[in-house]
């Protein structure tokens, strides 16, 4: 009889453990969580501090009880292993109530102990009102700072997915918040240009949105509270009250009553180190495709591995949901000889900010230059459903694509409506190898709520091929800083748009749909460079420059990529 | 210097010639449209109808003049083309307003006459409430009897994307509404059974369906119109009243009091027949991968033409506007060197029915049986983001593949939420000509308020290699009716969803959590059949029953699918 020994119950190991029952009926299947809950929402955590999600009863999706009447699996929670000895397949267990110790032997051990929040060494940061959010007791904390204390003010350093959906969860609660970040952007998956969508955003909701600055130092200053005093309560439930001083690198001071630290999340591999696992580069523990480790009788899966990145098939750290749940899966079909292997993860993500959607698959810019591969980048910006139809919004896309090969190296979208769609879309195509040319003739479903008889997709297609077979010359909002006097800015929009949105210094203005008769304005022996609102008035009076003569090239995404990437 | 003719202002006829022009400045571009209207937005017609759209003006994308003035493109409104003389190169034109006649010659032709609504000979059926909805002109008649005549109850027959949105424009607009379909079901791209959603939404928001039923009769009883009567308005606009006795086949009788035919399109190839141009087997303009008609100077695009199936290669007719977008981009292409090549047709398409979006790509069950091609089918209803945050609704997924080479043949979708997306995924899949193995891989974006971390998607791959891997067996709702004795039914949902939902005759109840301690009342020798809501809890118990040494097969899609069947 197989015995199958799950350290982590949540994501990858309670996938790990589902599917190893339904192969198996006889094998037997123990699941160690060191916490009080398996199989709990973690992805829930935030909307429900926010109000979105109700009842806290709703990110419990399975019991230890669930668990066994359905799958017969021995969930055994307050479980911490402690150490696994490889060579007699046997692990050590420690009952986090009593500390009682014991050892459970394994014929396959699946290791699914996920990243826990870096929390950086500043001085003062081991506060009570400090927090970080990974699972349900966390989430607990904060809700009770929150009760109790009920803040004013929030701090969430940190603007990643859990630190945008915190910040988005206190202000929905009234309370004002700040948002801290190291870098110039928030959610990294996307380069900075596109996280501009995000920054107004941000910012037109009311947020204190600080780029570029570090957390340095934490004063937490204690106050009576005044719960306390009125009531003459008891410290069952200790009501901490007290504000902190945080100390920013620009020398700016911020006071505020909670702060959620978020700044990312490290893999937990002391068990697998420990136990003579390989370890990777990065840091995570090291898999083979199968989803195994160093150690054959050993999976490992989710948010401590490393994996193939899937285009560059070198090792790479995705601490999401969607890979650990088929990671679980695949490792408990390989334990039955179901011989899967992991297909390389793109990292398609997307966060909900306020009313707008980002999202990504796939390789950004940065890491594309990061890593000396050749690329070339297009923007569009159209309506998510016919334009004459109701609700609809901008979706601002970006595609990446290797200029030999021509396929997708990424993508990356903003928007209040079908953002998911389209990011969706490209993660399919990229992996199913597609080219820039075969994206032209996707086929997807149009009717005038849903979409466009010329959907985004194939819009965005078009660009990048007009500009691979010639029919277009790009020029990029990153390359206007450096234009030469061999070059002139001509601004095709109409002199409405100019007045409302403004325009660049020295912009000469001709609209489009006036261009062929004052043609002859432009001078044949500088290269003009054609701005409209989103790409595609350029591309139009683009083609009447060319065809008649003249040096041109086109803002690709126009003025709105422009103006978003300062944002 | 190239000439160009394109006959058809819309869709397809304008995007051939704004790229024409964008590939060539020094052409000359004439476009014929025999109605007063070029490029309008024919799909948004029954929207303003129902008063989504609330100006009329948000139709007409273009006008000649805009289309001189971006494109210096010849637009001629009122001018119908009467007759092709291939062998000179030349059209010949006849003015609608004085009827004159002139002739115009060309290098390429480009024809985009559309299709026009099929008009049965059906006594009676020519009158002033009687209404086909294709142009801008239709929706006023349209309009204007509603103004006038203030309808209690209208009349739909055809149940197809013009149909349904026409019912939906009159429920809109507080008319009863009856909706007559020849056929078992409404929306025939996808299957029965998937219909059964759309039958069930249009029941429940209280039209009164007709499935089955033709048309027989139309008797027009004219009544004085009050209006006229009152104002003692002359017949500047003839203020029509009146109502209708339609007399349906199954005996039926239905006064009405405006009529809307939608039964189906024709493509329009007077002008091709009768300039010797190739008719295909379906009756449309015949067509190569290039756009070329028979005569290689001239192209046809859009609603009118024959055009490969994605699948099966053969010629296949699908008027919608995606397609005739990317056909008319095309043929310009190939005009000037470009040697682009129609990839096929999926026929992905989509309709909203009230909150209901029904959408399908590729084959249908219905279609593949017809053609003979052999496949096996999968239902999966699964959440359309994660169920514990707002706003999740059921999606029901039908995907069709290939029992041999494993890729998908053809997919369907109904629900209230993220239906476009999932069959977009579908569509892109299938043209990439991915397997079912490869679906399982798709990384698809989630965060609660979009997706699953185990999406629709990955979730139908699980069912479908599930079946092919032999990890299950399924049995389908329409093979329940031939049932033998040696087969028995056990239903693995709780009483209490069997006291809500009901169930089939006979089954057996023993809930899914309680199948192990209780599995010794089943026998041995019978085959199970099991059923559960959605097919998922019934796998779970099929891989205890089978690793048991029970026979088994679980019924895919679950009651839900059954269940719809019938609506």
């Amino acid at each position: 009889m197989t015995k199958i020994v799950i350290i982590g119950g949540v994501a990858g190991g309670a996938s790990a453990a589902a599917r190893a029952r339904r192969l198996s009926e006889e094998a037997e299947i123990i699941m160690f969580e060191r916490g009080e809950f398996v199989s709990f929402a973690n992805c829930g955590l935030p909307y429900h501090i926010g109000g979105d999600i109700t009842e806290r009863s709703n990110l419990l999706l399975q019991t230890p009880e669930s668990f066994l009447a359905r799958f017969n699996v021995d969930v055994r929670t307050m479980s911490e292993v402690i150490s696994i000895d490889k060579d007699n397949k046997s692990v050590t267990i420690k009952n986090v109530l009593d500390n009682s110790e014991y050892t459970e032997s394994y014929d396959f051990l699946v290791l699914s102990p996920g990243a826990g929040p870096i929390v950086p060494p500043i001085p003062g940061i081991q506060n009570p009102i400090t927090h970080s959010l990974r699972n349900i007791p966390d989430m607990d904390k904060i809700l009770n700072t929150i009760r109790m204390n009920r803040p004013e003010h929030a701090t969430v350093v940190g603007g990643g997915f859990i630190g945008l959906e915190m910040m988005e969860a206190f202000h929905q609660l009234g309370i004002k918040t700040t948002l801290v970040e190291l870098a110039d952007q928030v959610m990294t998956p996307v380069d900075r240009e596109m996280a501009g969508f995000a920054h107004a955003e941000i910012k037109e909701k009311g947020v204190d949105l600080r780029l570029g600055v570090a957390l340095e130092a934490v004063e937490y200053v204690e106050e009576p509270h005044l719960a306390n005093i009125e009531s003459g309560e008891t410290d069952e439930h200790p009501h901490i009250q007290g504000h902190l001083n945080l100390s920013l690198s620009n020398g700016d001071t911020i006071k505020t009553e909670i702060l959620v630290m978020a700044i990312g999340v490290r893999p937990e591999i002391q068990l697998a180190r420990q136990a003579g696992l390989k370890i990777g580069d990065l840091g995570g523990i090291w898999t083979a495709p199968t989803m195994q480790t160093s150690n054959p009788s050993i999976y490992a899966v989710g948010d401590a591995i490393e994996e193939a990145d899937f285009i560059t098939g070198n090792p790479t750290i995705v601490p999401l949901a969607g890979p650990a749940n088929r990671q679980g899966r695949m490792a408990a079909d390989n334990m039955f000889g179901r011989e899967q292997t992991y297909q390389g993860t793109q990292g398609t993500a997307i966060c909900k900010i306020f009313d707008l959607a980002v999202a990504s698959t796939g390789k950004n810019e940065k890491t594309l230059k990061r890593e000396g591969i050749p690329f070339k980048k297009i923007y569009v910006h159209t309506a998510s459903h016919a334009s004459y139809y109701p609700g609809a919004e901008i979706v601002s896309f970006k595609m990446l694509y290797c200029p030999d090969t021509k396929k997708i190296l990424g993508a990356q979208a903003a928007g209040k409506d079908g953002v998911d769609k389209r990011i969706d879309i490209m993660a399919v195509a990229q992996r199913a190898g597609m080219t820039i040319d075969q994206l032209q003739h996707l086929e997807l479903t149009y009717a005038p709520p849903f979409g466009s008889a010329k959907d985004v997709i194939n819009q965005a297609a078009f660009v990048a091929n007009n500009i691979e077979n010639g029919d277009s010359r790009a020029i990029h909002f990153d390359e206007l800083d450096t234009l030469t006097d061999d070059q002139l800015i001509l601004d095709v929009r109409t002199p409405m748009e100019i007045q409302n949105f403004g325009t660049l210094d020295g912009a000469i203005n001709i609209p489009v749909d006036e261009l062929r008769p004052r043609m002859s304005e432009l001078p044949k022996d500088k290269e003009i460079i054609i701005l409209c609102a989103v790409g595609l008035r350029g591309n139009v009076a683009y083609r009447q420059l060319v065809n008649n003569g003249y040096k041109a090239r086109n803002l690709i995404g126009g003025y709105r990529t422009l103006m978003f990437s300062k944002a």
